[in-house]
């Protein structure tokens, strides 16, 4: 039989575009500003060698199975504990441990979502929720942020048009409340007291993606939305910041019947619990409040000396809100400039960083940049954050060609 | 304010089925024959020790960052060396790493099947792939299995049947050709490279779920669909049977167009490398051939253990096929025999399987049980195949009622 290839209509829920932030370069003197990566030296190596050594020889052979020892309810009963000191009292069937909140973010996205339902987001939003929204069929609306985050008010606004005009109204809005990706904003106590209120009302779900809030560099705390409205609210966390990503670890907080349906999709079963039982025994072995003060006092050095240098390089050229906690500084250039544009020529100084169009679902967002101080060290960010800037200054001077 | 609670629509695609095959008995006499398992005994705890040790200390800050350091290479060659023995000669872009095959069946699937498309699979199929189906919103016709796998001259006829009349052709057909799930079978030669001509004939993809190939009691080698047509098939294997499941961690092999927009569908960009690094260097660590044939020895001898008490216990209420690998016995009760109601009755005598109506997209298969020769030890696998007797002698007689 001879046969011609034919051609294949792939399924339309794949997305065109690759994935963000990630790199080619290779040269060691190059500054990944773009990377969203925790700082690899303060990883509990030596705790965590011991924890998988326990957890290996001691539960090896049932943390190998597809069921787990005790890792998984060490591990649940840590995540209840210590969603309760933020004020989030949930009971062992409304906990769901994911694969990172990558997961969490698609489980809650398809459990809630049929193509052509309605979703909102703010703009900017993360990159991956965006995906995630568009692969399940979506509809999306962008609401903006201000340095008290997402205007509520215009969501409240556009609720009650739709409701006078018969719109459809959303089925869920994505949103992160705390310290912002891309942003660098936290949403104030008045906005998610109503957002909660209007959640309820308007009969919506909010997925809040809460990731960076253990990075809280003021010790200042705010209600989650899941502590207001815990029935119209799905609540993502993810040991990626706290303790390391590559465990690929996260959990999903919801009412019981929520928390169900997320476990039904995920088909099989349970995240591998491996990891799980390494974790567990490494929660153990550190005390968490202690590593975590490490970490916020790290990142917050390195946001002041991402701080300074680009108002030392940059001056009055870019405006940016000053992130009380999290990974990111949000650029905000003069509407006009191009930082699409940007990327080549500031790779070619030796720096990335990530433009801001990515973090949009239309094509806003090209005068804004994403430049992360978690993963670079403080050399590394002033020497980047200079680059940057020459970068800027030759795009703006206009003597180079960009191609 | 104050507001009612409203109800709220889920999205379609969630499955109203839970996971199947687990179970809540915590009796440590129960025998669950039930559990398509690796025996424990068999994991390679030691050389796993060891290889932790050496991801965490030599490449920890890599391996715990969301880039790894040299273990994603280092276990892509080896599947590529691996799949090599089997005929299979991919390159770099062809291979992607996943979570399991459970996560390469989701991410095939929803790579080819938009809502409505139509789906052919195998009557019985393996319930995880009937779910994804389900959930992606496939269309699914089933056509039966025999001693030689599938019967291919049914779907040949059923695809002239569908040109002739223009009836929808199937975009996909999901199997399971080498030690079946559930039945056990081997796709035979003559309908692997019918198979594969049909597919390239009528121009849809073939998902080759080889997740239990390299347990092979006889060292007799079919050459894999993908071998014959690596244009229409994507080729799934796992390191949940070869090494351990807990690990999570299995491969896809297709065109690199196809793994392309796996990967694109992935959102979090790949598998979390902390365990790749740790099966890298577990894979330094043992003689594969040697852990394999250990491996063979143990369920082969277990299998056989299954059939001796089977033939005992049942004589002629149940026949079955000979498996020469895999996991499983499939067996064929009379029909008019209900496995559904024998469940509760079996577990009653301390002993559990799967009844065969989860094997099915419709209503059939009452009459069929899948019992495991893998998780079991040789005591127990006789025990729960007397008991599983003991039970169907009660339910046959009729002298008990079952709620």
């Amino acid at each position: 039989m001879t046969v011609t290839r034919q051609s294949f209509q792939f399924a339309d829920r794949i997305p065109s575009t690759p994935s963000i932030g990630s790199t080619t370069v290779t040269s060691p003197d190059h500054v990944h500003l773009s990377f969203g990566f925790a700082a690899p030296h303060l990883f509990p190596i030596e705790q965590l060698n011991e924890a998988a050594t326990e957890a290996i020889t001691s539960s090896g052979r049932q943390a190998l199975q597809y069921s787990g020892a005790g890792g998984q309810g060490k591990i649940r009963q840590w995540i209840q504990s210590r969603s309760a000191v933020h004020g989030m009292h949930v009971k062992e069937d409304e906990l769901l441990v994911t694969y990172g909140s990558t997961q969490g973010i698609d489980l809650a996205i398809n459990v809630l979502v049929n193509p052509g339902d309605h979703v909102w987001v703010e703009a900017p939003s993360f990159f991956s929720a965006l995906q995630s929204l568009r692969i399940a069929g979506a509809k999306l609306t962008s609401f903006p942020i201000d340095n008290d985050g997402v205007k509520v008010e215009l969501i409240e606004q556009a609720l009650l048009e739709a409701e006078r005009s018969k719109a459809p109204l959303p089925k869920l809005l994505y949103i992160m409340p705390t310290f912002h990706n891309p942003g660098g904003v936290t949403l104030s106590v008045e906005r998610r007291i109503r957002l909660a209120e209007l959640a309820q009302r308007y009969n919506f779900f909010i997925i809040e993606d809460d990731a960076y809030m253990e990075l809280n560099f003021t010790g200042e705390q705010l209600p989650t939305l899941y502590s207001l409205c815990p029935e119209r609210v799905i609540y993502l966390n993810t040991f990626s910041k706290i303790i390391a990503p590559g465990l690929r670890l996260g959990w999903a907080l919801a009412q019981k019947e929520v928390i169900q349906k997320m476990k039904l999709l995920m088909l099989g079963g349970s995240v591998g619990v491996f990891t799980q039982e390494i974790l567990a025994q490494l929660l153990e072995r550190i005390d968490f409040e202690d590593h975590l003060g490490q970490l916020k006092a790290y990142y917050k050095n390195n946001r002041d000396i991402m701080v300074d240098a680009t108002r030392q390089h940059f001056g009055s050229d870019v405006t940016f809100h000053l992130p009380q906690g999290g990974f990111f500084i949000w650029l905000a250039f003069n509407p006009g400039v191009n930082t699409t544009e940007l990327l080549p020529l500031a790779a070619s100084k030796g720096v990335s960083f990530v433009g801001g169009r990515s973090f949009y679902i239309g094509q806003d967002g090209l005068h804004y940049a994403r430049v992360c101080f978690s993963y670079c060290n403080g050399e590394q960010i002033t020497r980047g954050i200079r680059a940057l800037a020459e970068a800027y200054k030759e795009w703006k001077s206009g003597t180079v060609q960009i191609g």
